[in-house]
């Protein structure tokens, strides 16, 4: 971490017992690395369950003690945590596909919340978080937020980089937030990019990184051809469920960001994770690009 | 025109008078088409200005008195227009570029406008359309839509296919159409896509070809795989400058819905245009797609 990381937020850190266990539930990404990493220097050993077709083959993770569970095994994972003396979970990074229904393993306590489970898949993937994280509270864990192991992922207010977003790049900033925030009201997305003042792609169920390539893609176009910079937001949803799903950016999106032509990234300050932080700023001031924590709630 | 399209907006038409005469400004796409053809039918003879990299090469226009126009000579068309002694514009079709600005021919009124201009591009495509509206009817021209030349133009409620949304596509509807709505407020796009009850794609500058080429390839994304159906819903934005860049679909969104795996289209009554009416119903239910015409300001 570099001192331009405030500390501000050092204070949401869960304060862990001698015999507390935190199991992280790994998804795709830096993210679960970054937390098993956070909690190792702690001095807490994490227990890792790496979701299969997700998490496995990271040998970082496969360095502390863990598990691997399939999608469809979900019903299991209670006992996994009972089994290990779990006391606090941390769902960290993508899941980038849906189960397949029927190759789920039927466990008596999937039974039970299976129709939640379907209700909160018709009402996107916020929903659905909020069905699981109900649902392993209530067999007696914590559901932590990823920013309450690790507080130094959140990203703070101000610039993070030796580039600064220019004047031009303030609109696009304002532009792509304000938009940010409305599709991320409808659950659909949580990123925007805008280029010469306006909006020109939005982030679908693709990812960021699809909306990268598109973007890559419509420098061509003709009502962006020409212009240059351009800025990546990404920010949280409103009233988003802030212990899983944080918008993160990381060193791949900085690459992805330059290969699109962008000049920087805004993202939530408080509401957002710099993954790799020390990595993700080095590569954006290699390649001249400003990452820079956007007031939460500011600009509309 | 089949008779399930209902003629209550006919009476929305511009009554011509005998020394009246209508220009058709024209950009890319088959309204351009649709409205001189409308206009011819009606016993006026138009005048189209083509576009030029937008409307060229079109036979069915060149084949009315016309005369070519580069976007960078857009200073020239009100001289245009008064040597043709045109009292009606209408502004129809797509301008997919933005004009080379080095080589724009400049005139005294361009350089007069031209700051307006450039604000308004600033402020979106809709900003930009007034301003040229204004423009144009300061200078004595009436500007009116193509719908209020070619009523039967516009989307009836209801289904125009003999397919109607199932069950399921209701709830797609509902999502895409409250999308869509969000994102046209911010004037980024008109359109979205829902499959399985949520939105997966929306429209950026890349416009709705684009955007169904997205879901194409969407369609093996782990979070859409395996769900069938879903639809495209296109509207205007709220408060629209209803004479220019009214929402459209016609025959090929028929085709790329199709191709992007989709049960149906959704637009709004009364705000969106259905081009080539008889041949984009021949083809949806060829296909067995549903067109469906919803309530303007219903769902949301």
């Amino acid at each position: 971490m570099t001192p331009t990381m405030t500390r501000a937020d050092a204070e949401r850190r869960i304060k862990l017992g001698a015999g507390d266990r935190v199991a992280v539930v790994a998804g795709s990404g830096r993210l679960p690395v970054n937390v098993a990493e956070g909690l190792a220097e702690a001095g807490h050993s994490p227990f890792i369950v790496m979701l299969a077709g997700e998490a496995d083959d990271d040998p970082k993770l496969a360095s502390f003690e863990h598990d691997r569970l399939a999608l469809e095994e979900i019903g299991s994972l209670v006992p996994l945590l009972k089994r290990h003396k779990i006391t606090h979970v941390v769902l960290a990074g993508g899941v980038g596909r849906r189960p397949h229904w029927r190759q789920i393993r039927p466990t008596f306590a999937l039974f039970r919340i299976l129709p939640k489970i379907l209700m909160a898949l018709a009402r996107g993937d916020d929903g659905l978080l909020r069905v699981i994280i109900g649902e392993i509270e209530a067999e007696g864990f914590k559901v932590v937020g990823a920013h309450e192991i690790v507080p130094d992922l959140l990203a703070s207010e101000g610039p993070m980089t030796h580039a600064r977003p220019q004047k031009g790049d303030l609109a696009d900033l304002d532009a792509a937030l304000a938009a940010a925030r409305a599709i991320g009201a409808l659950d659909i997305g949580q990123a925007a990019v805008a280029i010469g003042g306006r909006v020109v792609a939005l982030e679908g169920v693709e990812g960021t990184d699809g909306l990268l390539q598109r973007v890559k893609e419509l420098r061509h176009h003709g009502r962006v051809g020409g212009r240059k910079r351009g800025v990546l937001v990404k920010c949280a949803k409103p009233g988003q469920e802030l212990r899983a799903d944080l918008p993160g950016i990381g060193p791949a999106t900085v690459d992805a960001a330059h290969a699109a032509g962008l000049a920087g990234i805004g993202v939530e300050a408080g509401h957002s994770l710099v993954l790799d932080f020390g990595e993700t700023v080095k590569r954006a001031d290699a390649l001249g690009l400003f990452v820079v924590g956007l007031q939460a709630g500011g600009a509309q």
